[in-house]
């Protein structure tokens, strides 16, 4: 195949993570060593900043602030959630999505950008499967290669997303630590409720089973989505942590829902929905402390961890960095070799317990929208803890420590400067 | 002054911080230079542990183990929230109180423990106060030493409280990277709402001040319990932080209260209220959310990280933990030398940016019952953000890092053997 010469371009989209700026610096990095790729650009705010012309030359950047993405959370060049809605039943939207599919293509023929490099989650591969199909109707020689992240773990066809082991390695030391304080506490006999992400899949509150070294460590009880919620059963199993251990500590994922698929609780209020049409999720865990109160007679406490558990770069695990990382410079690899309208996804092989990880590629029209849920065979009987099966699975995920510098007794994280690439289109209504 | 020659014995109270177990690392590696002290006891969660006669040998642990309370967090011989209530209206509860005083004189007597040390906050001062006052009534020779202990650092006349910047810089670190968080989707426009403990006092949510280095970093807005809540300049505050910022971060301590002095929320329900008739607080973050969708327009995400934020051992401050040795340490060295019904405090002297922690004693008595609350001249005048006076003061307490060994990806915190010294007294009930 003949080398495909021009520029790149990287974006990121939906929620942070905390290693999603070490796919950026995988991006960059190996983008370097390719001749044919002479510019790398950054988009701000995802596809909002490519819509917008909104992009930054990578290659101005100081070294150190692209190093500093290896151990910097959040999103450096910032994300955003707009979709392009082609499937909508609102024509309006469906066309719009039309329109700002065609806009993408425009600003990347203006700058010359022949490789596009996603890293996001479902909603992100499908925007990236649109442009990469529209620049093939028009002929537009161009590369689009997605790299996952999401903290939710929920992409198919991935061993595991970057972003999840960071956040379990943090909710872990969370229950951990809280399984200490409630140990320390137990003459109090009460149980503690930790509410954590995840939307749909339960794959993060599982991931909090592997702060459990011995029986009487907490989590206790984590409920899951993929099991519908049963309250006798809660109830029951609470008193009986009560009796054995003097406390309990309950994990919940948000999108616990009963057997008639609604969510537990559900946060209603003005902003409902998200623009992707998603439920805002939270408020289980008073949910549930409410029932257990009344009905097995126990003493709660609730956490919800929220936004800060998305991006704890303070103890980020060192394998998912390395793997979100990997992700990237392999997205460029993939792409300089010829591929496109793919995912880069992540392998493992070798020794259950210390796995080698390597990477793969899936269509991204088949990621879009597809959910990968917990497998029920992951969890046991009763559906109150995730089992053996799934401890081997999640374990290697939060192995080593990134140890980001500390300044003044806090992290010190890199900003990118984001030196400004010049506008060549005309202004565009991305609303 | 004569020698006073026999065993000692330390004990732990009320909430577990990510230090306490340090101050007893201090006291027992202080206890064993000291000849006059003979054994070196602790006694399993607080009070009730002397009450029911559930005494360890200290001197049979592992030094390894020992050693590892200077990291591990929580409350390694446990913890309870038993109070000796004599100033009762009820007479049964005061009576209780002279029995239960009572009961600790004659298992102190039965193994001659002639120190005492109670690492607690307020009601621990107090009980430790009432117990040296009996003795003395009984003519036995007991020395009584208080050692500082809440993250709530609301105790009088210590310069701060162990327990304090461990919790802060925790909870710095996690405001530092949800700021992050939300500046990468700041064109989300979103607010985000950050519950935190610290009960009727500012201290805790006031900290998290630090992680703001730049105008634009979050916190934005910090509403503290020292100054009533104004609903219409929070509308106010958190609009102009969208238009400046597109994003607000607010802290809020649990203990917020209105006007007319009532908390904004308060959690009710069948547990309302715990043994030292304290409310069970918590429910702010909910209810700003509210008023902040529907007065400001603005969406808002909640968060409130619970148990967690006091058991953090993974992101212990190292002056924290070193000075809550430094007050074990000295509570020992001050009974040894003759004092008694004193707590140890600690003083701080030097440059302000690299201040030198000592230590000082004020009496049990003054302690007790006796509240500090943030000085109003530490906040801004607008009540909406601890100033330079308070950041000076806090951020040396956050300054150097614990780092406690990892194993298999989480922090390996060391348990106590606990090897029971025999009870040589009638069975007590102490209920």
């Amino acid at each position: 195949m003949a080398d495909l010469i021009g520029n790149c371009i990287v974006a990121q989209s939906g929620g942070p993570t905390a290693v999603i700026n070490a796919s950026i610096a995988g991006v960059v990095e190996e983008a370097y060593k390719h001749e044919q790729i002479e510019e790398v650009f950054g988009a701000l705010n995802g596809i909002l900043g490519i819509l917008n012309e909104e992009i930054v030359d990578l290659s101005e950047e100081k070294n150190s602030a692209i190093k500093g993405l290896l151990y910097t959370p959040a999103a450096a060049l910032g994300s955003c959630r707009h979709k392009l809605d082609f499937a909508s039943a609102d024509a309006d939207k469906a066309a719009k999505a039309q329109r700002d599919c065609e806009r993408v293509l425009e600003v990347f023929k203006a700058h010359n950008i022949r490789y596009f490099f996603y890293a996001g989650g479902n909603d992100s591969m499908d925007t990236a499967d649109k442009i990469n199909k529209l620049a093939q109707q028009q002929a537009y020689d161009l590369r689009v290669i997605g790299v996952p992240k999401t903290i939710d773990n929920d992409l198919p066809f991935t061993d595991h997303c970057p972003g999840y082991g960071s956040v379990v390695k943090y909710l872990a030391t969370a229950v951990l630590e809280a399984s200490r304080d409630l140990e320390a506490m137990s003459v109090g006999n009460t149980c503690s409720i930790i509410e954590v992400m995840g939307r749909h899949a339960g794959w993060i509150a599982a991931g909090t089973v592997l702060a459990k070294r011995a029986e009487e460590d907490g989590p206790h009880i984590v409920l899951l989505p993929e099991v519908p919620f049963d309250e006798a059963k809660l109830v029951a199993e609470v008193s009986s942590a009560m009796t054995k251990y003097g406390r309990c500590i309950l994990v919940v994922g948000e999108g616990l829902r009963g057997p008639d698929g609604k969510l537990i609780s559900f946060m209603g209020g003005k902003f409902e929905k998200d623009v992707f049409g998603h439920s805002q999720l939270g408020g289980v865990a008073e949910a549930l402390r409410a029932i257990i109160e009344e009905k097995a007679g126990v003493k709660c406490r609730t956490a919800k961890l929220g936004i800060p558990q998305r991006a704890a770069g303070h103890i980020a695990s060192k394998t998912d960095r390395d793997n979100a990382y990997l992700a990237g410079s392999r997205a460029v690899q993939l792409a300089v070799e010829g591929s496109t309208d793919v995912m880069v996804t992540l392998t493992r092989e070798g020794a259950a317990d210390s796995p080698k990880f390597g990477t793969g590629t899936a269509p991204l029209a088949d990621i879009a929208n597809n959910e990968k849920k917990l497998p029920r065979e992951w969890i046991n009987e009763a559906g109150t803890l995730p089992n053996e099966k799934f401890i081997e699975y999640a374990r290697p995920l939060i192995q080593g420590e990134v140890n980001p510098p500390m300044e003044g007794g806090l992290p010190k994280y890199v900003r990118l400067e984001k030196h400004p690439v010049e506008k060549k289109c005309a202004a565009y209504e991305t609303k």
